[in-house]
């Protein structure tokens, strides 16, 4: 009963109603890429909002006609007979403002200049995302969600949800997620940010007019978060020391590709630079370090928590040295002392941050019956 | 009893006999810059050998005439009165070849053209340093060492010694260090040179002809370095998320500094890019992914070590999470199968990889104790 859902299409909603960001700035309006999967029932009771993390899009599962290599990157979430069942739940994901997969953002001409925003996008933040997207709500005809739920930075668009419109959400899952980043989470940002700003072809993020792009910054970029949604283990058993060349008994004694692993880093850190927008880059690594919902409430993440409705899925992966349990233990901590209804499950997977993407069955098999409960709830 | 050595003076010493390297590769002749602290005594049983790890140099302790700044970079240890006590040993620090601080390496003139080496430089290894080593120790009439100390690649150099050198070292102290890198260690490693090669004033290794440096690529790699000298509690606490701007209300909404750590890591990669060389840090990655001694004997570290003769200090820290205590332990293992007597310490502390540098009494006072042994030996 697992199969993919088949093909599927994006369309783009316009909004044309002015949207007030945190920063103080305002987008005059805007598009925003969406995609939804399974059927509205009646009630609209069984709408499922699905987060994206920093470099996915609104294409959660299913693939394109035409292209079937093309396949959502919860593919093996989503679907029918999934653990997000599609033939249960209307589902929807949506391509957060500011990103480069069709919804405004950098690349988008700005209406005010005829030309690229640029570096003249606003910085937006996981609050001003979860804002744009309650219109989307709105505009679908959805009062509540059955359920909000994300990975990673996408976790955290699940929590401000819950937190920003806690009327609208019955349950929100966290997963692989935490509340605010710690200061080696940033200070990674900061050097894959450092790669692209220093990039002598991104020319102040006006790149597009200068028909280049900060290819190499882009790719730095992306090479240091490989390392960091990878467990030290999980590197380990998968390429070890092996040797790239097929002369294994000698190096090369330079400076070029010696080892699978500096392979595996180059090819995947070139790929990225081709298809991903360096000035989305930025924006998405600075609304994670942003994201700290406890920050109006003097690091207080109880209090910040404290008007909070839904329940709550958590899980974490033993081996996530990006946001490791602590983090997940930290946020299910918070929400007991409101005695919210919490789920926290840690699951002991080798594959470091990027397990909250693979197939692993404890893992399916409890969001899956996490999801069945919510579907008895919303029948 | 901790004074500073004081003032000390480097010399650089000439070579004249070709060096046969790993690589194939000679060198006709070279320099080496080597300090030296305390007096060998007249049996020149007391000379202890310490070898410097990626960014740091002969200059081990003291300071230069005229520049009370200059401390040497293991002057907490090195000293009357210290763990290693400069009144009982007559303690050596050698720059390795390849380095940027005096010794021969890509910025010496290449004698065969006249120009700095640059890119033609040979990729040297961590077993080419120690056969450099050696003919210090055999110019200053040093037979035997009565041990050989280092930290990080320090303590790789100190593990080649005993293997290669069995007759020639009592002690051998490997601090934090490992007896190869892991995947994830390469990895970082490649993302470094990677910023140094793609920089567009690499040149290919030539800049120096260009009138230029890398800046941009030295810059991230240190960053990247930085980030794993320090533990993520380490950072949490020195940093956390605090800000570095006034208006700490508030966010900048923009990608200049925001937080602390991003400062903190602008400031210590801007300084590094100055005064290190790129090539440099190019040679002593690549030794630091090379090094692995059981690589012989198909992956048998055991093997490895069959001849060795030394006794051995190992000691780790437990948040070091560049070179985990489980890498001390598996070399800890190795040597126990071969019955050499092995003390090994693991030190709880927050400090991460750099633990090895800092003031810990735990840790200096073991070392006395270990280097108090020792003296006893070679009186």
């Amino acid at each position: 009963m697992e199969s993919s859902i088949g093909i599927v299409t994006a369309k783009k909603m316009h909004f044309s109603a002015p949207l007030l960001l945190q920063s103080g700035q305002s987008l005059a309006d805007y598009d925003l890429m969406v995609e939804t999967y399974g059927v509205l029932n009646a009630q609209r009771s069984n709408a499922v909002l699905i987060c994206h993390a920093l470099n996915a899009s609104h294409h959660v599962a299913g693939h394109y006609l035409h292209e079937p290599q093309s396949l959502g990157w919860w593919d093996n979430m989503v679907g029918p007979g999934k653990p997000l069942d599609t033939q249960r739940f209307f589902i929807i994901g949506i391509n957060n403002l500011g990103s480069c997969f069709g919804s405004t953002g950098p690349m988008s001409l700005d209406p005010a200049t005829g030309r690229p925003y640029g570096a003249r996008f606003p910085v937006v933040t996981v609050e001003d995302w979860v804002n744009a997207q309650a219109r989307v709500a709105d505009a679908l005809g959805i009062e509540r969600f059955a359920a909000v739920m994300g990975g990673s930075l996408g976790g955290m668009q699940a929590l401000a949800w819950s937190i920003t419109y806690p009327e609208r959400v019955a349950h929100c899952l966290a997963i692989a997620s935490t509340p605010k980043l710690s200061a080696q989470n940033i200070a990674f940002n900061e050097v894959a940010r450092s790669a692209i700003l220093s990039d002598p072809d991104f020319h102040g993020g006006d790149y597009y007019t200068h028909g280049v792009k900060p290819r190499i910054g882009l790719r730095l970029a992306r090479m240091i978060g490989h390392i960091t949604y990878l467990s030290d283990e999980d590197m380990a058993a998968k390429f070890g020391r092996a040797r790239f060349s097929q002369k294994k008994n000698t190096y090369n004694f330079n400076f070029d590709i010696e080892f699978e692993v500096e392979s595996y880093l180059r090819h995947q850190g070139g790929k990225f630079a081709e298809y991903f927008d360096a000035n989305t880059y930025l924006l998405a690594t600075r609304a994670l370090d942003y994201f700290d919902p406890a920050q109006a409430y003097a690091g207080d993440l109880s209090a910040a928590l404290a008007n909070t409705r839904a329940n709550y899925l958590v899980v974490s992966f033993t081996t996530d040295w990006r946001f490791p349990p602590a983090r997940s233990q930290e946020l299910v901590k918070a929400l007991l002392e409101h005695k919210r209804a919490v789920t926290y499950a840690e699951i002991n997977a080798p594959h470091g941050h990027d397990a909250f993407l693979l197939t692993d069955d404890r893992y399916h098999n409890l969001v899956r019956a996490y999801y069945a409960r919510i579907a008895q709830e919303c029948a």
